[in-house]
């Protein structure tokens, strides 16, 4: 299980040691499964167990240690860490407390993610005691650590233009998957079958909704309702490959679509187009937001941005918002994703992955139709 | 979207709202995805974007309030929680950090799960802002909330009991799907979509590893390392139904075995028999683990435990481990998880998934073949 080679983790590694020396940090503390994974290339679905806590600690100077159970110790060994200390998890007692807290005393400022989008994936009550026990002092890093993390490496990008291309061959598929009759869980499941058979690792996130000229939500697992002629079927996967995520959805008329619906889709089309236009390395995310705004006329959304970076997580930094200043650099993946509120209890929703550059964005996605598909 | 009848949620509030009269809290503050659903019934993948956070508050008296993102609006209003205050997330200046405040503000004790297999997913920078504005005193709760969680209604045992068969029926095509040659990605690839096709909303955890004789770790993702004669494959799989876990494992020789490790399969069998034997209302997890273990002779094991408590999670308490004295209740569904340490390098695992009851737990997994299945 070797993702990247050695050097890609020195260079996110002298990345970090870099950020930390300007900020004044001596270590950086990681416990959650996107940052550990970053930083030391340890791969596992093994993280859907809340039970066992792991740590990553690195240094501003010398090499990452990982603390973590002794059950990750084998698959731990074959990434580029070499300092590796294990405990035998679960332990009531003392849960990897002490071993952490030997790790980060000798430090004086730790940072530790505790910003938008952080977590803290420990027990609150053991990260009371490593902080009085170990004596440090914690700070927020989550920008250090985005910053690093929002530029992708080329061999990243080769792994998410592979899932994308891999979600657009399943899309390819819509019209022999898709019909009248079928419940939406039955589409659900038959979708996530055409993805891994294009060859996705995993399905990890597949939402999506279906309704008479548009849906009220994005985000619900499917029910047993039935695809009727004159439904919008929306479908938003995040298939993944080697741990990265493609994010993206396409909308079919099923049997039949009015013309009101045919012009939403033409908007949200059109809109993305203009994003596709403007994103480019030096521009805001906020110009990127206001862009795609004016071309759909203003029009509000509950969905509140326009899109989001994507990699190792289905969403990542920055948000294409206003609120969000960030200036888009080449090597950024970014998700396009303009919404349309329709009326009251109805939306549109539409969104392809992009590679900024310092020219045209690059399509990571098979660009969707201009016009909306009829199918089944 | 409704996976429980609105009594079924009455019941485990009223059970929540007991155990805060005896524990002499206000309310519950939730903000991980398992307790969230457990309580509300909000079911959704979109907590793989780390983006927005989510808040559930259980007062003492009166009904669940939800504190959530605005994209999450219309879900929430088809599950039993009626009082929904949501926000425009993300919003860098203040993600829900008001409103949580406004909720929380007018109570004295609030029980946050700090313990033991808990998470804090929200930015730890807006819990100590809610903390010091909403002036309450937090304190642990993971232990009244384990309590209830603990024990399955009917209704929660029957997903459980399909999502166990489904399981089964997959690795019953275990001789058609995995042969020499296969690499261990394609096998992988294959038994996810067996399992989907059997009937599997989803596929979030499947681990497993190959190797002569045994395998090094049991936490891995797949390689392109083709499956040789004489490997023993094992396959660990947590595939899910309305968001219920199987969480079983099956070992096949692919080819032949040899006599030695046609008896580490046996027993590891038989320690599972042992288990079968032993787990009953009224036994401890500390003696069902004891038993277990004499029965492997005493065999060492890196795993820490030999199965644990099964639900909305791949892993839930209790711990069959020495350490754990919880006592087995009728409803409690649980796995049984023995693992033997064959060489420095080599271990193999043996697991099945059952019901507690008074008598002989039900078995929910169809029976592992007593002899080491040899195919391919």
């Amino acid at each position: 299980m070797v993702d990247f080679t050695v050097a890609e983790f020195e260079t996110r590694m002298t990345l970090a040691q870099a950020a930390m020396a300007q900020a004044g940090l001596d270590a950086i503390l990681l416990c959650t499964e996107a940052e550990l994974r970053y930083f030391s290339g340890f791969r596992t679905q093994f993280w859907q167990s809340p039970t066992r806590p792991w740590f990553l600690v690195l240094p501003r100077d010398g090499a990452p240690i990982a603390v973590i159970p002794e059950i990750g110790a084998d698959l731990m060994f074959r990434t580029w860490v070499r300092d590796i200390r294990t405990w035998a998890s679960p332990d009531p007692t003392d849960d990897g407390v002490s071993l952490l807290v030997d790790v980060l005393s000798k430090y004086g400022k730790v940072g530790l993610p505790m910003g938008q989008e952080a977590s803290l994936r420990m027990p609150l009550g053991d990260f009371y005691r490593v902080h009085e026990k170990s004596n440090v002092e914690f700070v927020d890093c989550s920008e250090l650590i985005k910053m690093i993390r929002i530029v992708k490496s080329d061999a990243e990008i080769a792994i998410l233009r592979k899932i994308c291309g891999i979600g657009s061959t399943a899309f390819d598929q819509a019209s022999d998957i898709f019909h009248t009759g079928l419940s939406l869980s039955e589409a659900f499941r038959a979708f996530k079958i055409a993805l891994l058979q294009a060859g996705a690792d995993d399905v990890p996130y597949l939402v999506g909704a279906a309704g008479q000229g548009g849906y009220g939500d994005v985000i619900s697992p499917p029910d047993e309702t039935p695809l009727q002629d004159g439904d919008v079927l929306m479908l938003d996967t995040g298939a993944s490959l080697q741990g990265y995520f493609c994010d993206f959805d396409r909308n079919f008329a099923i049997g039949s679509a009015t013309d009101a619906t045919k012009q939403a889709y033409g908007l949200l089309w059109q809109a993305t187009e203009v994003g596709l236009q403007t994103a480019r390395a030096g521009v805001t995310c906020a110009d990127l937001f206001h862009a795609m705004h004016t071309s759909l006329g203003g029009g509000s959304s509950n969905v509140g941005r326009y899109g989001h970076g994507l990699g190792i997580q289905l969403t990542e930094y920055p948000s294409i918002a206003s609120f969000d200043h960030t200036v888009l650099q080449p090597g950024m993946v970014m998700t396009l994703e303009p919404s349309l509120t329709i009326s009251k209890d109805k939306m549109m929703v539409h969104e392809e992955n992009i590679l900024i550059t310092d020219d045209a964005p690059i399509l990571l996605t098979k660009r969707a139709a201009p016009e909306l598909p009829v199918i089944g």
